[in-house]
């Protein structure tokens, strides 16, 4: 199985992961818990053109190129010989956060908005092809997954361009969340909201039902 | 108008473009000269992750993509400003080195082949789109080629890595060399055959010729 956690910044889904991994390997499996963009050596490495510099470094198209091909490599070098030895696969972050990040950040004109999810949605097809076998989507009001994100910031001395996205504020936090729970509603077989709020076991039940759900 | 320079290693194609942008300066025209990958800033901090590291550092796709991401960040940055003002660019190597470079390591395999050559376009198509007003395939024997391209590697002390496809021996050679002259057959009024035998003063005046020519 092939397990991709997906949020806004704070939304605790890092903590969900982890949770999962670790409850998966209690149970005699093994669990490849990893992260995009990064998870194989040359994905880390093409992340830190991505994470580093400033915001402008790239344009839009270029970064998703980047992203794209970090994820090929993460694919190819971790994701699939894991799940051809039987595997379990849990990823904090897969190709959503692309479709909705970069979907937040293209602004409100609906032509740019469709034009660019579209050329997301052509790379996809053509290099990446696959889908989690289930996605979970950590919901939770972006007032309060902020304040965890920006405690968190705080508390590991984040980097200002690694908190890029985070530092794009609360408006821009709502677009992503929107964006999310619209995968959800498009993709129900394989996307499943999971109400963030509360603390972590709370969530990892949720997330533990919602895996057993069909 | 934007040219550029192409084939195989120690063809002479990096003197012919220096050669031609000297000329056309002193002719008064402002030119930017350029190669790839790389270019523009981006660009060259991608084009260290693809000629650094092993060999099989990327799979193909893997490599296709960064080398996309690099071309796109120097056409926006670097190529397309530069018409946009109406200076001249002239750049050593473009799409055309991914067509034939990549074609050429894909093997024997006609349906291999022809799978990765389609999404070579897919990728330029999407997210580049344009080819050089003219582009001059500076055509030399393999053997000789191979031979400067060797010198020039010793005398420079490139490092193994730099030296990848150079060292892929004169059967690789040969392999582009059809390619390139295969491009130039099918895209005739775009891209113009240059013997490259003999002294570079003699070659420029071939190119120019080429150039000169409707």
């Amino acid at each position: 199985m092939f397990i991709s956690f997906e949020g806004i910044d704070g939304s605790g889904k890092s903590t969900q992961a982890r949770l999962l991994a670790e409850a998966l390997r209690a149970e005699g499996r093994e669990v490849v818990l990893t992260r995009e963009p990064g998870g194989s050596a040359g994905a880390e490495d093409i992340r830190r053109l991505l994470v580093e510099g400033p915001p402008d470094r790239w344009s839009p198209e270029t970064e998703l190129l980047l992203f794209t091909a970090a994820r090929r490599d993460h694919l190819e070098r971790l994701i699939r010989p894991a799940l051809d030895r039987g595997a379990w696969v849990v990823s904090d972050r897969f190709a959503d956060s692309t479709r909705v990040y970069q979907g937040a950040a293209r602004g409100d004109d609906p032509a740019e908005q469709a034009r660019f999810a579209e050329l997301v949605e052509a790379l996809h097809r053509l290099v990446i092809g696959v889908e989690p076998d289930r996605t979970l989507v950590i919901d939770l009001d972006p007032a309060e997954a902020l304040a965890r994100a920006t405690g968190r910031a705080e508390a590991q001395a984040m980097t200002e361009a690694e908190d890029r996205y985070e530092s794009m504020g609360l408006g821009f936090q709502q677009r992503l969340r929107a964006g999310f729970r619209d995968l959800a509603f498009r993709h129900p077989a394989r996307v499943r909201l999971i109400d963030g709020s509360g603390d972590a076991a709370a969530v990892a039940a949720r997330v533990r039902e919602a895996l057993a759900a069909p």
